[in-house]
């Protein structure tokens, strides 16, 4: 069996070696490449996709894979490599190489076309592309076999095992929640923030954004963080996880929340086994745990009180006249101020999920086809005047705002929700195994909680599925009750509702 | 024909992918990678060349040859493009897979040796690799048909058709001139150049650099310069062709000459033929007619009096306090002097040749037997005092300086020298063709050499053989009489011989 393993691990190793320099020419094309570099670099990785696309599906693989079945402990890292690749080699064999062909190049076009309708705010561009996205993922849903709802063909790519109903009966739990909650918030006094918008120089707010997630833990010895149009997080192995980050000149400390986010990204791949490496179990779960990680980093311990009265005296030093007057009570209420917005990715805490919910709406409709295409824009303004109590003046600023659809993308949004509830149902059970943990934050300390993510998640990798994970680790399921908790105490305190 | 030539072009386009993808990965390393990154890139390059391999010398490639043979008019692009492949399929088909893999593993272990070897300088550490690496081209001669020197094998991977006689022949001739004319420079008196060697500011030279090669016509929207451990050229693309430098506290200046070097290799790669991308006729066309590229530039044009007549006045505002009491002729006669070194890469233009001439004898009586590697260290410092009279004080800067015999890479040194004397060929038709070319350097002006070159040897890719494209423009082979007479009479100027 173990030469049978070797011969399976060996071709995994050079899909992901492909995989891997795929992602470093897609890094290289967001971080350094000259203006005219696309095209070619388009071909080069579309080569590199083909040829993986092509060693995995091999009939080869499928053979090792059979024989390798039922050969291991089921608790082993080798039973779960098996069932993982096989759950991978399945999907992979039922698309066919002609439509992922015919997908690239619908996408490809129909990014462009976004990218023309959201400058112009003109929805009746991007529609028939839309259109035709739609069409595709309803062919490819068509590759597998039926579901409850076909939209859960999709979800299981992003959330693997994650069934449509129950991220709708979660949503639905939490949506009252949250719509009432940013209610009370809207009839409280609002906090102010106004500072955080004066001119902070660039270089102090990025070189700030590297002490903070160097005292995370994110090793730079096996990372690094560059500037990009978008930040992102991207591995090319558990030694070399790399983050991107901007810097916006009207929300200048941005920086810092995105840098902590992409650490809390990068935090999880640094920490996957090394004995995973250029196998199926090698990198983070899923999106949603990808993203509790993410999220963690970011608000449950970034827009937290006990961090910024350790981190408060710094920011303050290094920008004594824009903070003049600002104290770390003053600092913390604003940086966590709630205001409805029109653009997910700017919402806070108190109205993400409200976003991304919206959105799923839209994809399931859109999926199962009761909602049509040139309907959505109407929706969406109406949902957003239901949830956020806002209508978006235009369509750049509403349905036409995220790149996701333009690149076939549907499927992903509900993971960012899911990673904030899975966040705090992990934050409870974290505050129950570190006794002092506020203390530990508020000395600047973060080796024990990193510690236990390492341990309980970051480890495992791919091993266990995301719902498993989630409730081996904290006794339940992806289950809302503890991001409702976490968001009326914090909100309460701030608002004083 | 032409559906056959596609399916030729297909998969070279993807043999050119991979090999692409490969580069950039490389270039990643050296300009970016985080310190433990380096094992997980090995195995990813590693797989990249492998499937490369197995692809070009896929038997289809070979019957797709033969039935394109001679079914296109021999001047023609087709033409060519089929003969150059047929050249690469033959010598890639004779080398098997296994001999490859052994190789790439005795090679990498050979670097770390001579790592070790040079840091002590201990040769006794290196030799038993250096022994290997013989052993290991002596193999992979006896795979092609014997010539009339079993070098000749070595030399055409890198300079196409050239014969070992052809540039033992060069170098009898050039070698008495060189090292007569640099005994001449030895009695005269010496130019002062210390004020080179004062603290620069890195950020302003390397600006600098960037205004120099910006008006020799490098086109940074296909482009980018970024710090390295060794300055070079990669190309990606003929749309995304980077450079890269360093800067050195003791010699600041340097940065400059590298740019220009740098960028003479990369404004031949800019100027192929779009046409030819992802085929076997993209990219320059040999080592020496590449480095005649970037000599040219670095030296005919950047060591110039001309060109500092232009650039002088810019570089003293930048400098004053370093440059105060220089003129543009000490100036001239500064970044011109002549000193024997042991080191090859910091050679002036007067004994730069001699080091590659010793090393081109040592390699041919490695592989031919005549000399024996652990005898190579004395064979060195005889040779130095003969050429350059100067002895190497350790062997740390004699016999280890080169990483290239570590990577097992014999039979490419000739080139750097073929290269200058291309370059000075060139120069002389070129000033024949472009009447007040010192005015147009005089006045930063550049756009008419740049299209000459364009012309004449950039946009032909590798249409033509080497030595063939030499004697189109030139009217004769390479030769070193057009060297000698450059030599001569810029040092006789210099130096007042």
């Amino acid at each position: 069996m173990s030469e049978k393993l070797n011969q399976l691990k060996e071709i995994l190793g050079e899909v992901s070696d492909l995989n891997h320099a795929a992602s470093v020419l897609s890094w290289d094309q967001n971080v350094n490449m000259p203006p005219m570099g696309g095209e070619a670099r388009g071909q080069q990785m579309a080569t590199l996709g083909k040829i993986a696309q092509e060693k995995f599906t091999n009939d080869q693989v499928g053979k090792l894979i059979d024989e390798l079945k039922n050969q291991f402990p089921p608790a082993s890292d080798e039973a779960n490599l098996v069932r993982v690749t096989a759950r991978n080699y399945d999907k992979a064999k039922r698309v066919p190489a002609s439509f992922v062909a015919e997908q690239a190049l619908a996408t490809a076009k129909s990014f462009d076309a976004w990218v023309e309708a959201k400058g112009k705010s003109d929805f009746s561009i991007f529609q028939p592309h839309l259109e035709k996205m739609v069409e595709l993922v309803q062919r490819y849903i068509s590759f597998f076999p039926a579901g409850n709802h076909p939209y859960d063909t999709l979800l299981d790519d992003f959330e693997p095992g994650m069934k449509t109903s129950e991220v709708q009966e979660i949503f639905s739990a939490l949506r009252p929640k949250q719509v009432d909650l940013l209610k009370k918030i809207k009839s409280a006094k609002q906090v102010k923030a106004d500072f955080l918008h004066k001119k902070y120089n660039e270089k102090k707010v990025w070189d700030f954004s590297e002490t903070i997630i160097t005292q995370f833990g994110y090793d730079w010895k096996r990372g690094r963080q560059d500037k990009a149009p978008h930040p992102f997080e991207t591995s090319f192995s558990v030694n070399d996880v790399r983050i991107t980050n901007r810097f916006e000149a009207d929300n200048p400390l941005a920086t810092l929340f995105s840098a902590m986010h992409e650490a809390g990204h990068a935090l999880y791949e640094q920490g996957v086994n090394p004995a995973y490496e250029r196998t199926s179990l090698a990198n983070g779960v899923s999106l949603a745990v990808h993203e509790s990680q993410s999220r963690m980093w970011e608000n449950l311990v970034g827009r937290s009180l006990p961090f910024w009265e350790y981190f408060f005296p710094q920011i303050k030093k290094l920008f004594p006249a824009q903070l003049a007057g600002v104290n770390v009570k003053s600092f913390y209420k604003a940086i966590n101020k709630v205001e409805p917005t029109f653009i997910r990715v700017n919402a806070d805490e108190a109205t993400y999920n409200l976003h991304v919910m919206l959105r799923l709406e839209l994809e399931i409709g859109m999926v199962d086809g009761t909602m049509k295409v040139k309907d959505l824009p109407e929706i969406w303004n109406a949902k957003m005047q239901e949830y956020l109590g806002i209508t978006p003046p235009d369509n750049a600023r509403g349905v036409l705002q995220d790149v996701h659809w333009s690149s076939g993308l549907i499927g992903y949004f509900s993971t960012y929700a899911l990673g904030n509830l899975v966040s705090a149902q992990l934050w409870e059970k974290i505050n129950k195994d570190i006794k002092g943990l506020d203390d530990q934050i508020r000395a600047g300390q973060f080796e024990t909680l990193l510690g236990w993510l390492r341990e309980k998640i970051h480890v495992h990798g791919r091993k266990y599925d995301p719902q498993d994970l989630v409730q081996k680790i904290t006794g339940s399921k992806i289950d809302p009750t503890a991001y409702t908790r976490y968001l009326t105490r914090k909100y309460s305190d701030i608002y004083g509702l």
